[in-house]
């Protein structure tokens, strides 16, 4: 059997001491200068650019964070080519020794979700990820072939429960005896239940988003065994302080993602004085910073 | 302006005089006897013969019917090769003159979502569908990208409603003042209806499955102005008296999807005497068979 995906999720966020993870997220019009490209339109050349800008962070972040979470969409916008370009980038970020959480928010039916989690979980996955973030509009049965595989093969995979984004409320609040989003996070409880390792969690989790802190406070509550995913520190207007019910005691049970905050941290006031040329640097202190700013606030101190 | 998706679709239903649309799901385990591979583990091979299968399914059903369903995951599963042979085959398709449904049911916040819609409905898309199905759980703000992007393009949008799956309930029908469902489906007619063309449809319709027939007329009665791709006819056990509601009188407002039951037809009963070598008439008989009976028992028949 190998070794549970909660539990080696709770490893590394012991060994490197902070629930932080960095997303990446690869955008033309963000890139360091030296990466730029002068006619940024050939999908080889902005993929190839993507995976050496993703490369070059993730060695500068390996040291500091447990995970990162590269997001599909900015690489599958860009066609096959973009999408051997993130095949590079996780299997860069394994080398460097960081788990990776791919966020690809898939889900299909039964016999189709199959075929989506053989290509994220699978054993001889094109993109293998620790864990895969789906979505679960279409309901348990769809969710299932997913969370199977991942056990078996020691993977893990969030299911969407409340998002980040402004409207998230629009379906997910919907004013029910429970609104739709504790009915999912009881499906996820359920089964975080059933998976759970040495570390207390499950190979079920839940992306949740920072940018709602009363409701991070009883989703924690209503899923005891599941890891949080925790995206909208930073860009998306959450800070630390507002994350903190995310964990427990023992600063485990959440991670807590940032993008553009670390990757792109050169086009914010606070590093600006740096500049483009010093991109790296940027990168690294906005990540030390985060990180100090996690440990000051919520209970990840305790690591 | 490009002519709007909804007038093309009601044209190409108009001028093969069927709602028809045949899903493409390549499955290794289904293939004809003369793609079958000996080792199927090769990426490449695996993918090259799904473009073939897929290719020659579009030449048999092109006279017959106005549309094809891709359906992704089926691609995806096998990596940047898959994900080549998926635009080969829509490629195929689009020189066949048949219009792509993409199946892809993708959804996330609004800055990533934009990267998803550019995959599909963009300009210089590398998957150019002429519709994509998109999934509505993160809200009505992330659904914003594919609708726009789609009504500038004259591509069109399939929002996931109520799907086909057994526990499509378990979230979709929460049982609140109104079931969650049915708020997307506000949401789908109020975007519908300001996008309305010549036929009287917008550039956004509704994902709703045969399986489900009372929900799919009270479903039709609410979102007048959307165009409904209708899965689950054939292999999940709708008929096609249970899609009849999902038509107006003139036999337009829905097309009705099959694919198992008709791209492996010769697997099925009815078609076995023309065995695996005659596949392709099998194939062809079933699309039809099913035509006829979607002509007999539904308003299609005024087509």
């Amino acid at each position: 059997m190998p070794v549970p995906f909660a539990d080696r999720l709770a490893q590394a966020v012991r060994r490197k001491r902070t629930p932080l993870v960095v997303g990446l997220d690869p955008r033309l019009e963000m890139l360091p200068a030296e990466l730029a490209l002068a006619a940024p339109s050939n999908p080889q050349q902005v993929s190839a650019v993507y995976e050496r800008f993703c490369c070059q962070v993730i060695e500068l972040v390996a040291p500091l964070v447990p995970a990162v979470k590269p997001q599909v969409a900015f690489f599958e916008r860009w066609g096959p080519p973009g999408l051997e370009a993130l095949a590079g980038v996780i299997r860069h970020a394994r080398q460097a020794g960081l788990l990776v959480l791919v966020d690809a928010k898939r889900g299909d039916i039964g016999s189709t979700a199959v075929a989506y989690a053989q290509a994220y979980l699978g054993p001889q996955a094109p993109w293998p990820g620790d864990a895969l973030t789906v979505n679960p509009y279409l309901g348990p049965d769809t969710l299932e072939p997913f969370l199977s595989l991942a056990a078996e093969q020691g993977r893990g995979v969030f299911v969407l429960v409340k998002t980040s984004n402004r409207q998230s409320g629009a379906f997910q609040d919907l004013p029910a005896e429970v609104p739709l989003h504790e009915h999912v996070a009881a499906f996820v409880e359920r089964q975080a239940a059933q998976t759970t390792g040495g570390c207390g969690y499950g190979a079920v989790g839940a992306v949740v988003g920072a940018t709602h802190p009363q409701q991070l406070a009883r989703l924690r509550k209503l899923m005891p065994h599941a890891w949080f995913l925790v995206p909208g520190l930073g860009a998306q207007g959450a800070t630390a302080a507002d994350v903190a019910a995310a964990f427990d005691p023992r600063g485990l049970g959440a991670v807590v993602n940032s993008s553009r905050g670390i990757i792109y941290a050169w086009h914010q006031e606070a590093y600006a004085h740096l500049g483009d040329k010093q991109w790296q640097e940027a990168v690294q202190q906005a990540a030390r910073d985060t990180i100090e700013q996690l440990r000051r606030h919520t209970p990840a101190g305790a690591l």
